[in-house]
């Protein structure tokens, strides 16, 4: 077999950028003994080009010069690992116009832009791979797209912000409070200075905009999908809700419903205790997907990191080399959304059931009142938590669990209840996922 | 984009036969939609043209005869699914000499003759895909050839025969005795008739040889792996593994030791209660894979059945049609053993943790006998469980987990254990397989 020398060139030289150049450096003899492809870094560009790294790069591979990389027609792909959307939407779009293939971890820019870049990979006879942008070292992209490629996607359940799944394990498992929790995620390097991102379900829609576009064709952006972040999630809830038999999860949602619209959100979600994605602790990133031919799949590891990511850049750097990204691209309908939109369910015609907790003032008729109120929007109460004296002065926490209602019902019913007069503060709701069982008959 | 018309002939027409075609004719649309691949199934041989199925072909396709296939020069890919080492052997060889790829579930025609077969495809420039052949549904032969390419595999531990899984996940939950889960899993359609190949461990061999060959390069046979199936399993002994914090599964293992060396096993395992491949219930496969780069990685999903091993052959259709499976079996080093063989650990180097469990006779000094001899060989006790009163008359069973040590130590321990007159029959002995920790900081 005859090794395919592939020379590529790296933009951003910082964790991640560091794993790759790690990962051409110290397995390539593997690599390419193991697939016959010969990965050559041939020039690595970073505005920094003093700080030491912890890899260090032969004499002259590190520049501040992009145009090294752009203008150097042997390179043959680029890899962008800048990250955000402004100059790395440039870099991979001059990539592309240049001729190279590109390889990016960048979830923000595909969400936002992707179709345009797709369009310009398209013109340019060209492909991005990306399959280091969802759950890290997790090898999704791939799974869906190739190992599944036979099934409709009926569902998808992930777990994709590690930032997140580290705050709501710590909340859950020792009874921290959020704000301590996050400290911690911050101190030990799982969450960022300004957690922004991650904390308010961006960086999971960024995410699910991606994996949704690769499950059911066509473009999908983060206007299509609901997000709604960690923000006002107490430890009480997560206590309650595990009294009932749930763990809470910032869920990332692509669900097909019965009329075969796609409902695609992002929020905590309290699913059953022994389903695989309550398993999931600390960092880590999993994912459940559902087809319609091979039943429940489910994918777990890393999210993020140094190697883990690299992992998932180089794998594509050695799809991209065999040519089989590019046939996969091609053949992906990821077209201009107008042309193969898929059908999607608003968000109020979402059906789902709902944990709600009020704080009850003390004094008699209230749980009848809360339960009329709900009975009045169409929705049944499937169970009641009220342990005594556990509130505050002269109120006291009723948890309720609901059957199935549309989100619109569950909307109109807390603010009927917000107006009344038997509940301190504003009501709790944290939707109930039920995520499908597929077990042996 | 423009559609590839590729026409498939399949040979077997049983029960994975028959799923293929509903995916074909049910799905053909949507798969044409999202891949750019059209699939045409030009014919369908089986002996049995009789029969009725569940999916009704159109008239013409089913036929008794091969040669409607192999001479066809239109059908570019056979799907093999007559399964068996015989007949099926001479089917993907005479497919491959006409010119066609080939895509199977037949792991034990892949495990047995693999070498010959990928030779005369390499010979024929055509490839071999049989992503159907382990672990069903999951798409785990595509996740570790490219998804992490970019590692060095450290570890594989697989949970790859639903019947056996099947049979001691009854055991455990249900305390049922080895023959009554099998009688039940027969009943449900999880078992054989004749269960042989799954019980004695030779099934999830075959699987392993496959998956290790992918994972180390080089081809791995039959004779690479050290195999001990279900014979003699007890539920006591499923019961007092629980007690000390294990959950007993059939494994799959290839794990590359200190030195270097690839060790290849299935047996038996009692495995931490907390781990992932603990919480696979029934007839459910299951596969960690350790990545130098990605840490650990978890894959659980369908490992047989109709639509879950279809949902697989026809994913390799579709990726032996857009070219990639040739591109990926070219490179990989599927090449006969002299060449590229991988350094091998014998299982009496092997080194791991036992548990062993003696019918102790009831007279002094018993125990500190039985603890002198395991010292004798350098095995240290790491645990010890003993119930008043447990065993039949006279005797008690003693229940001992050990530190690390080599398989040779143990195995001349237990045999002079046997030769003692301190225990009643012979010692149960099984290996305790501590699946890396891969976790949070």
């Amino acid at each position: 077999m005859n090794e395919k020398h592939v020379r590529v060139g790296l933009v951003g030289f910082g964790t991640v950028g560091t794993g790759v150049a790690k990962l051409i450096y110290e397995e390539g003899d593997a690599i390419a003994a193991k697939t016959g492809v010969r990965l050559e870094l041939a020039c690595v560009v970073d505005v920094d080009t003093q700080r030491p790294r912890p890899v260090p790069l032969p004499e002259g591979v590190l520049t501040s010069d992009l145009n090294r990389l752009i203008a150097d027609p042997g390179i043959a792909i680029g890899i962008e690992l800048v990250g955000g959307t402004g100059i790395a939407k440039d870099i991979q779009l001059q990539m592309l116009h240049a001729g190279k293939d590109v390889v990016t971890a960048n979830k923000a820019l595909l969400a936002l832009h992707g179709g345009e870049l797709y369009q310009v990979a398209h013109e340019n006879g060209r492909c991005i791979a990306f399959e280091a942008s969802c759950a890290g070292g997790i090898p999704i992209i791939g799974a869906i797209r190739s190992g599944l490629a036979a099934n409709q996607i009926t569902g998808m359940f992930g777990i994709v912000n590690g930032t997140c799944n580290y705050i709501l394990s710590s909340m859950s498992t020792k009874d921290e409070a959020f704000g301590a929790a996050l400290a911690k995620a911050q101190k030990r390097g799982y969450a960022e200075a300004d957690p922004t991102l991650d904390i308010s379900g961006g960086d999971s829609a960024h995410k699910l905009a991606i994996l949704a576009s690769i499950a059911f064709g066509g473009e999908i952006g983060l206007e299509d999908i609901f997000v709604q972040g960690l923000d006002g999630i107490a430890r009480e809830d997560i206590r309650y809700g595990r009294e009932m038999g749930y763990c809470l999860k910032l869920l990332a949602i692509a669900q097909r419903n019965a009329e075969g619209k796609i409902s695609l959100r992002v929020h905590p979600s309290f699913i059953a205790a022994d389903s695989w994605l309550a398993r999931v602790d600390g960092s880590f990133n999993a994912i459940s997907v559902f087809g319609n031919a091979v039943g429940e799949t489910f994918y777990y590891g890393r999210g993020a990191g140094m190697m883990p990511t690299a992992s998932a850049v180089v794998a594509d750097l050695i799809d991209v080399a065999l040519g089989n990204s590019r046939t996969l691209f091609e053949s992906l309908r990821l077209k201009p959304r107008e042309e193969v939109k898929p059908l999607l369910e608003k968000i109020d015609d979402c059906v789902s059931r709902f944990y709600v907790r009020v704080m009850a003032k003390d004094k008699p008729g209230v749980v009848a009142r809360y339960g009329k109120i709900l009975g009045d929007h169409a929705i049944s109460i499937s169970g009641v938590l009220q342990h005594e004296g556990d509130g505050p002065s002269n109120t006291v926490p009723v948890v309720i669990t609901t059957h199935k209602t549309q989100e619109k019902n569950m909307r109109e019913a807390l603010a009927e209840l917000t107006r009344t007069d038997v509940i301190s503060g504003k009501p709790v709701c944290i939707r109930i996922v039920d995520i499908p069982q597929d077990k042996d008959t």
